[in-house]
């Protein structure tokens, strides 16, 4: 999508030297910088420590570093290590084993000079397949916005309401939640975007503000307590979210907080979408609550709160007394009885029908 | 209640001057001051500016004023202009407008050289009353939280969650919803407090934890996303929160985002109370949502954040990109039928059973 009037990717390879380039997602919206990840060490630490996120940037940075683990390593202890050594960089993402196999399994019959190459092509593959899975969710969950817009004056906004980042930056580009909202725009329909600010990392604020300004989408930044307030006046007309893993029933595991929006969705009669890729879904589990382990992160997310000084400099600073204790779990489960439906490149999929 | 050991109220009048002193309220956390209000102009600023917040604490702060006002002009225009401007300052307080109107009534057949000081001693004796009336909210409440231990094993704290900070700063003394958690903890319970850090002014992680932290109740801080979570997991035992302004059937208007934790709440069987005065009850609306005009606070409380940086200096830093538009509403109405019972000195009544 667009940054500065220019086109970009989340992930990409440098055309000189064929190295993996990403953005640093942490200094965002603040500073603009793209970084290269070189060695396996470098792939493991970008995403573990969140220069990237978003689960499916995190499966194709995943795969990219399989390809550069190949390199330094290609024996099947060498693939074996780096396969565990991503999967542990971030437990709940789904997406994450997910490329580390699919990649593991294409190159294990190869003999080992061979599955550098092989891994960086396929890599290379599944950037590129992202990018037409979430234009297809686009293409899908447009569908959604042209059916609200039908039933609302033709001078009024569609007014969809997001959680965290699903955007371009989450994926490799258009993103998933706001795939369809990207969609719509170039489609000439007027829609606005609620979007949550999203604490404790703040990925609204900092990272769909951001993307949404410079593809020129309306938008307009609320506290993620506010959303509730908004859909009891009639202000929201679809919520659309994203996910890090749905179970096969289709409960949707998202980023904390988006179970509130959920419920607040379900009492004033608002449709409840979460978007994202078939491989999101997590076949091998059915009830969310039960089944999915919450990451618990570190209590200075809670305690402070990274941001910019007028004079440019960009700080943390701390919201509560010293020595307070936090707690801060990263995710929750929206059941799929709050879940409208499941906007995913095969079509839209509402798990309360059968 | 007690800071570094020491006790205070929130409002009191200096013993060797008589003049009215608070606690600045927007530098805590992270500096403790105490500020003379003495003119009439200071006290309409000191509850417009947010110096003092809190609806009971508002009110015996208005009536200060009213107190003072009649100092500098006791004529009847003087009374009626003090008047409109101490109500214009906070919009949504009715204690404010019920305060002012009672020293108004009280003091109106008095000669004006009469009325200031006559407003002084019912303003001292508002602060005594708000004392007891917390008191008595919390010794009524305490039941509420009695009934949870009696269910759980003896070694495991009842764990209550509240939004905001109706703690004792935004009272006199012991807060609302705070007092049946004081209560329960001078009575040797074993109890653990959720605080809620309640953007966008984060009163919950700069007030509500830091009464906590002196008064030694244990407790930890979790962003506003959070609550839903940890009432899907069985680690919440009753939501206590405060309320702004609530209706004669039970709508409760209290700070934005009191409406989805009170939706997580019926969805996971957890009991969800509101502690006040009847004097936050209005018994001139029935229906919240159609009723109770909600302030639209400034832009900048979203897209920026107060905090402390470790060199102690202290900050507002932007959140977002340059040029965002936010949206800033300052409450939110939970319908009664969320609402299993409303704490007050007179009782609990529970507005669900007639």
């Amino acid at each position: 999508m667009l940054v500065g009037g220019q086109r970009y990717r989340a992930i990409w390879r440098a055309p000189s030297t064929g190295r993996v380039q990403v953005i640093d997602q942490r200094i965002l919206p603040h500073r603009f910088e793209i970084v290269d990840v070189t060695t396996f060490d470098e792939f493991v630490a970008t995403i573990r420590d969140m220069v990237v996120r978003g689960a499916p940037l995190i499966g194709v940075t995943a795969a990219y570093g399989m390809a550069v683990a190949m390199k330094e390593d290609p024996s099947d202890a060498g693939m074996a290590e780096a396969s565990n050594q991503l999967k542990g960089a971030r437990p709940t993402a789904v997406n994450l084993a997910w490329a580390v196999d699919r990649v593991a399994t294409e190159i294990a019959g190869l003999t080992p000079s061979d599955r550098a190459l092989a891994a960086m092509t396929l890599a290379d593959n599944m950037a590129n397949e992202d990018v037409e899975t979430n234009a297809q969710i686009g293409r899908n969950g447009v569908a959604v916005i042209e059916e609200i817009a039908r039933s609302k004056p033709a001078d009024e906004p569609v007014r969809i309401l997001t959680h965290c980042n699903a955007g371009w930056l989450a994926t490799v580009d258009r993103g998933t939640a706001t795939a369809p909202i990207y969609e719509a725009h170039e489609r000439g329909m007027k829609i606005e975007v609620w979007v949550d600010e999203t604490r404790p990392r703040n990925q609204g604020a900092s990272l769909t503000c951001w993307e949404l300004q410079h593809n020129k989408i309306p938008h307009r930044l609320i506290v993620d307590n506010a959303g509730g307030h908004l859909m009891q006046r009639g202000m929201v007309d679809v919520v659309i979210v994203g996910s890090d893993r749905t179970t096969a029933a289709g409960d949707v595991c998202n980023k904390i907080g988006t179970y509130l929006k959920a419920l607040a969705a379900k009492d004033n009669g608002v449709p409840f979408y979460a978007a994202m890729p078939t491989s999101t879904i997590d076949q091998a589990i059915i009830d969310g609550l039960a089944e999915i382990p919450i990451e618990e992160r570190g209590a200075q997310e809670v305690t402070h709160m990274p941001g910019r000084l007028e004079s440019g400099e960009m700080v943390s600073a701390m919201i509560c007394p010293d020595g307070t204790l936090a707690s801060n779990p990263a995710f929750d489960v929206t059941p799929r009885r709050l879940v409208t439906g499941i906007i995913t490149e095969n079509g839209i999929w509402k798990p309360n029908t059968g």
